[in-house]
């Protein structure tokens, strides 16, 4: 029995795009009314106030029409003025590769960068700002995802703002899969996207703008405006009086209507929980199996993601074909500096099942015998099961 | 009876976003697989290669993924180098606002304006071009939206060829609602989305780059990379063996795969005839019920857009809020300089019905008549369905 | 411009089916769950309840998993025992058909039978079961909807109560899109579908059965259990706490989830105006092309279908033929007995908006006049409109 | 973590219904048309005829209005004359079940009945009738869902037709997941469902009736007509120019064409192959958990249900309860006999996936444990493994 390239697979269990929640899908079938229609405009209030009050935001957050690059790039766009340093943090390879996109638009980017495998240490941040008190915005990628690993932004934050400074943080695959809020980092900017644990497809993004940083942005000459880039365009785009800058994606705010409704409904520490035993689950069965997790501590592999190390000799691109083929379980590959060295298991929104993590420990374990690696796939899977039960 | 401002509307007949077709949203609605699936990456090149078949480009066009703002401001961000002079070419709203994008990247933008209900002439353009050798760029919007008007963008696309120009064009909303071709207009860079006449929601673009264009952006050391305003990123993206820049709007590219299919089987030709006749009801409607159509002659009349000049005394917005309330109907509003000016009748897709004819001239004329405008909205039903008749 | 037949009309504007609500139709694409879990057990119990409050029924009227006609012959077989006699009323080809049901099951079927444009009056149901005190069972058709007429039910059921007979009512097409409940016509078992008026697809009935009804059903030793055809199966099985006779029709049951929802929402008295004023304007706009309406007098006139009584020499299939290929409206021919003697337009849940009547009289004065009838369609469109202000 | 029984499952692995195909989901969202509109006939016609090439028959099976026990009880009402005496063959629920119809039609029925874990051998069928040459019917159940048993309908065919009786069969939970047709067992009237596994809903049934049978129905005066249990009434429906007896489910039969492009592209033999493979896995699973199948042997156990017995002690039905609280995976009970004594995982459509045998094994087995059964469930998981990857 094989799984052909050209259907869809059985199973995504990749890092996102993952399938949307049903009740997404469904809502994004509804009729598309026009942008100006008082229904829609209701619509669109209504999404704001529900974002808001997902992410425990004093106002709500903009919605801005691209998938997550888009709020980043905007951001360093916005937030970065030409006579500004910058300070990144790159633990991975969207942390560094944001440092790219702040150099475009700084006077200056200085970089704490770690092992992939690592975090940036709140410590190692503090010192710094210390001996750079020119730095004037910090940019930390919460979960970076072509690693699973998570650095502390919460603490990263508190050190940021005692030093005056003003923080992004990129929280596009983890705000909704854990604990996370603009608020607890005390993030000037604070970007994420409905497509990864909140369960849409990708195509917009959320951005929380702190007032700091809205002052920032309004000081900013250079701050695009009449842009896709532009965060200015959509800070009052919410509310059902005012204008959009641009025609919004209708069908895309129904889809991330719905999915706020079901996190509320679900109840986020209920969809914590869920990533969470998911990801513990896949830990345990990944060691039991014999083979061990990138992130090079337990307490830094986050919850959305299991990122498991290749032994020596393992084809991590044939793996994942092997998998794709026999099993009809789609994995995600490594990214960059990370690809061939790993393979990721994702666990967001829909794919956060507990269940989930026995298919994962048995299509990549499978594929890796299939391919020669020596795994002991039963004890994956047995200590999958166990942690799964244990939370019972 | 009264339909509340809370509940969609009966009926969307505005210029855009209009309804999309029933299997557009079906399509929507489709499983979410990951980008890097093999099974979407074929559906990804299938759908770039609908869209080449569908606009008759010698390769596939880019689908990019935001609303066709999108494409304009990455077209005026790639296209034109910073020494470059510029032509913009102004007979409305939306062309007049290309022209801001352009000078954002040009040395110089020089600007023929007409009236809003004229077009620019073909020979006006040659004489400019003649008097004006160094212009490297004209942007012409074929369809001004705002207006309801035709530019001629195939002889203005002849003169600009002559004059060794590169020719951008936006043809957002008449691309796939009349002849209109790239190749015909010879065009550098040819804008369109399917969000309109092609009956999908608004969220993507469609680019076709002439080789030409192509030269010039690759030439152009501003020419944005890794950024959302980037053209080239995508250039390659369509084959199914190349890497995406960033993740696609997976469920809006099922959508347009499924728009395409509906267009290509339904017929380009019957296709342009549905909207043509709509049209043609419309403004016959029009004038039968004592009133006059914006564009200042028939011949530049869009076939997807019906404008409509609003007499003296009569208020717009009332009128569009009335034909809501009272019958369930949404027309548009003006935009910028014809804001009150005018209202607008869409044909777009699934809103290019001649039937329809009939329910906008009796929301329209109701609305009129119920704010105290002297109309004949009898005659205007009659003669409607008198254009529709003879086309039998 | 011509609609093929291979393709979906523009417009359906027929008696039924009508096209769903787009409420119910993305419902009907909700995962299916098994009938035993808790979750649909529940959805299923929500449903019933809903109808309850909907219908105005002391007890949850039953679903039934087949189109109405299912619940029409169920009763017949359930609560008419072999040793009935039973007055069946006949004003159309819908009450005349149930007399056979009846026949089947009945010791002995009398009948008043009416013209088909006519309504049976409740003075002659009452003179005949003073002459006929043996008559256990009386069966009305609330709505012949091959006829477009009514019966007054309600009078008919305060007549047969004091009589001490039971009401059989077809209320199939009548029944959410105008005032009338089983109380309202003391009815011993009433049929309706969510099919007609509440805007979902064909595929289940909605009966509700009163005390009286179930006492006969429970005595009659012939009424059928373990059958499709049994009522008694169903009594209990709204509780989610009971079993399914057999697997019920889940995908339907989250569409008439939908469709209550809708309704309520919407709120009956509303929802019963937009019939009203849909064919007023019809039949309005009906008289003023110059024809008539079938039924006898415009009281007996259903607001869900508006029967056009064809003209001598006209030709109700072409007409209708016509109005599909070169308008793309579908209406609906008579049947049996009627059958080329009218057309039907429907105003039916999503069909009974009241702009729709314009595209009704077009389309059928247009066809008419394409097939040689003299019509008058623009005073036909003038009248329809005018009806419509009116109501503003 | 819990999951609440308010909401739906995560994992649906019943016997059915189980989930839709995603295809199928989005087709039952088709916009509803007329059933006499030309374009409905077309589709109805066209299913009908995919549906007789998925089943291999001389002509276009019907389709019934209603889930398969509408055929079920149709084909009874309509083949057994008042004078017929019948065989019935009760190896399961489902099978004893149909008996109870044929002696409502029948002048008598006689039974060859075996233990509900074994079949009816071929043998005994074939001597019953030798001593029997009065049998004109035989009833055989295919696939007894409640006892996950086959019985060998291609066997009992042939020594049915040497008999000359004309054979019944139910294979509404085989057809579609393994090798069986109409054809192959000779049958008179052969019942199958869409909402097994061709992975629609439950609302239709499909009856492939041989020439014979349809002799034999033509000369039962009791044959019903102009009723919900009528065969004859469908018998010419399919075509695009006969009229329907009642409305067909519009909906459903859109859901059905779905499904069966769906199967004739994936093709049969590949779907049949999934549905062994995950069964087989399933039971491989179950044994080295240290359980054992209900069917007495391996041959007889279908693949498209497991039915796994219940060792002493067991309880089936807070089983099922914790797999679907801790788990989120519903699992189906027996049925009348077998309840209490087995749960059954349903292969059918879109769950016959070999990998949730795994996800099967994990819910019973850690469900079995948390109840206090003692079963090795790691062993049961790698056991599921080795026969997926056996199968690579």
């Amino acid at each position: 029995m094989r799984y052909p390239k050209e259907s869809p697979p059985a199973f995504t269990l990749t890092s996102g795009p993952v399938d949307a929640y049903p009740e997404v899908l469904r809502a994004l079938a509804s009729t598309v009314i026009y942008d100006y229609d008082p229904a829609f405009q209701l619509v669109y209030e209504k999404a704001a106030l529900k974002a808001q009050k997902a992410m425990a935001t004093p106002e709500p957050p903009l919605i801005l029409h691209g998938e997550p690059v888009l709020a980043l790039e905007a951001t360093a766009a916005s937030l970065i003025a030409k006579d500004d340093c910058v300070l990144n943090l790159a633990s991975g390879v969207y942390g560094k590769g944001f440092g790219y996109w702040a150099a475009r638009y700084a006077a200056k980017v200085e970089e704490i960068e770690v092992p992939y495998d690592e975090c940036v240490e709140p410590e190692a941040v503090q010192a710094f700002l210390k001996d750079h008190p020119e730095i004037k915005v910090v940019a930390a990628c919460h979960h970076d995802t072509p690693s699973g690993t998570l650095n502390d932004v919460d603490a990263i934050g508190e050190v940021v703002a005692e030093a005056g400074a003003l923080l992004i943080v990129d929280a596009v695959s983890s705000w909704g899969g854990m604990r996370t809020t603009p608020g607890a980092c005390r993030a000037g900017v604070y970007v994420t996207g409905p497509n990864k644990c909140l369960g849409c497809p990708p195509a917009l993004s959320l951005a929380a703008v702190s007032s700091e940083a809205w002052d920032k942005i309004d000081s900013n000459p250079d701050a695009p405006t009449a842009s896709m880039l532009s965060l200015t365009d959509w800070r009052h785009a919410w509310k059902s009086t005012e204008p959009f800058p641009f025609t919004p994606s209708v069908s895309e705010v129904n889809g991330l209507d719905a999915a706020l409704d079901r996190y509320l409904n679900e109840g986020p520490e209920r969809v914590w929980a869920r990533h969470d035993l998911t990801a513990a689950a896949c830990r345990d069965g990944v060691r039991a199996m014999g083979l061990d997790i990138w992130p090079a501590r337990e307490e830094i592999a986050s919850p959305t993601t299991t990122a498991v190390k290749m032994p020596q000799g393992a084809d991590a691109a044939k793996i994942i074909a092997v998998a794709r083929t026999r099993y009809g379980v789609m994995l995600s590959a490594g990214r960059g500096d990370t690809e061939g060295k790993l393979i990721r298991i994702g666990h967001m929104g829909p794919s956060a099942q507990p269940m989930y993590a026995l298919i994962a420990i048995a299509a990549l374990g499978g594929a890796m015998a299939a391919t020669g690696v020596d795994v002991d796939v039963g004890s994956g899977l047995v200590a999958a099961q166990s942690r799964i039960d244990a939370s019972g």
